[in-house]
């Protein structure tokens, strides 16, 4: 069976058109590979590129992508809502397709190893990939930011798995990986106050004894003047999205803030769609076999 | 290209579960052919089927179908919430892949003269189908329900398209035609009050000054001991399902009464299913692209 994998690289790059248009431009017209959506926020100060295709066709578009990143942006000037430890912030793989989980540990590093030669660029690897427990969670890794880098790859315990023990300049540094499929889920707030969304953040995520499978972060939309809870579902066949929108609704409420709206960031899977709609309308059973182009694709 | 019909035929028999699977069975195992969803309701005292296959695939599995439905359905004895005038009450045809509206047309009026030809009974073509403008509307056809039949029949302008000037003296007549796709859309009202249904019917669908694509009735779900707004929606990409759902739970709070669910029959669009999330998770824009399904069709 063919081999297909997804790779849904994030950029510190939310504002230069231009820089935006030449990143995603290495994932346009290649062999084997499809760029499948895109979207960058002003306010997060970052692009998000969702591309699937052959493991080959994606490591070659990974590392021209990387190169155009870190050619064009440098973190000492880069303000953003969004945390980030590098220019090629994260470069997450999934299998889709004829691929097993190693299959896409094994690309990740050999990807993570290219970078590291040809860019001098230190990566760290994390979930499915990652070296050590303590080193699998993004949030982990990430803490500190791209301004904290240079102490910490210093400490015990953080040393990139490929590359040179210390940030590259202007780049910083990279989290590549496989992982599981996740939902990035935005909810935002009518409200200014990132004490807010923060709070509701805490209070939703898993580690705060909220959901399970669920990641949240507060950010602050300043051109937009409002706040947003920013979430990750990482198994939503386990945790809904309507459960997270209403929770962030109810915890919301205690401080008579409303929803402004929310948004979903590169792919979102049938289940979970079929999940949603099956919620709001109270249809008791909707199994995707009901959905018509279930049945076009085969 | 290969040419794909899909045959939505509704059977009045929604209790005998040997019937049921019989009628069902027609579409099973064959060649060209798939059964994709049957459900069958016993209030209703109905079953719809949805199939898809090449046309003539179907016609063989529609005239086995309706042979089955004349053996085991009396109309005489026959006792449901839905109207109907025949044991195989419609069969609708909607053009999927390589076929024009008119390609359906003819197919349905092949199938129509094959059925009234090989059981001597009596068809009226509807929709795209329909042979005069006042007998393009499935209602119109229906009016007066299996013991009006005869009667009906002998009036100027209701004349069947195929078959005797009389109904079949068990399974009545069927309504045969090509018509576009449509969403079946029930909701379910906590009350037993037929007339609550029936009024907000009345008042959401388009004749009443509702919602421009919707048709609705009141029905009894005597066994559930409850009742049910049952609705068409004739053009989703006008009329969304949310605004039929949320124009019933607006209409039934007069009456104090609340939504016990809703259920789809049949086959949902993928475009319907993105509008509904959209809707209730307030999402500006979710294209049909960022649905992962889509880009693994391709």
């Amino acid at each position: 069976m063919e081999k297909i994998v997804e790779c849904i690289p994030n950029f510190s790059e939310g504002r230069e058109t231009a820089n935006i248009e030449r990143i995603a431009g290495a994932f346009r017209n290649k062999k084997e590979l499809k760029l499948l959506d895109y979207s960058a926020d002003r306010d997060h100060n970052r692009m998000v590129i969702t591309a699937m295709g052959s493991p080959g066709a994606i490591k070659e578009a990974i590392i021209e992508a990387v190169g155009f990143a870190l050619d064009s942006i440098d973190l000492n000037q880069h303000q953003g809502g969004h945390p980030r430890i590098g220019a090629a912030d994260v470069i997450p793989f999934v299998p889709i397709r004829g691929m097993s989980n190693a299959d896409c540990v094994a690309l990740s590093k050999d990807c993570a190893a290219a970078l590291a030669d040809k860019y001098d660029l230190p990566i760290f690897l994390y979930e499915h990939s990652a070296t050590a427990p303590h080193r699998r969670n993004l949030a982990d890794l990430r803490k500190g930011g791209f301004e904290g880098l240079t102490e910490k790859m210093q400490d015990q315990g953080w040393a990139p798995d490929f590359g040179p023990r210390h940030p590259h300049p202007t780049g910083g540094a990279s989290v590549v990986g496989a992982r599981d499929p996740l939902i990035a889920y935005n909810v935002n707030l009518n409200s200014s106050r990132i004490e807010i969304a923060q709070a509701i953040a805490r209070k939703i995520r898993h580690i705060g004894g909220g959901l399970r499978c669920c990641k949240a972060i507060g950010v602050e939309l300043k051109e937009q003047g409002i706040v947003q809870v920013s979430t990750n579902i990482t198994d939503y066949r386990k945790t809904s999205i309507y459960q997270v929108l209403e929770l962030v609704r109810i915890e919301a409420a205690r401080y008579g803030v409303s929803i402004a709206g929310s948004e979903i960031i590169g792919l979102l899977p049938l289940a979970a769609l079929v999940d949603t709609t099956a919620y709001y309308l109270g249809i008791e059973k909707l199994p995707e076999q009901q959905i018509l182009e279930r049945h076009l694709m085969e």
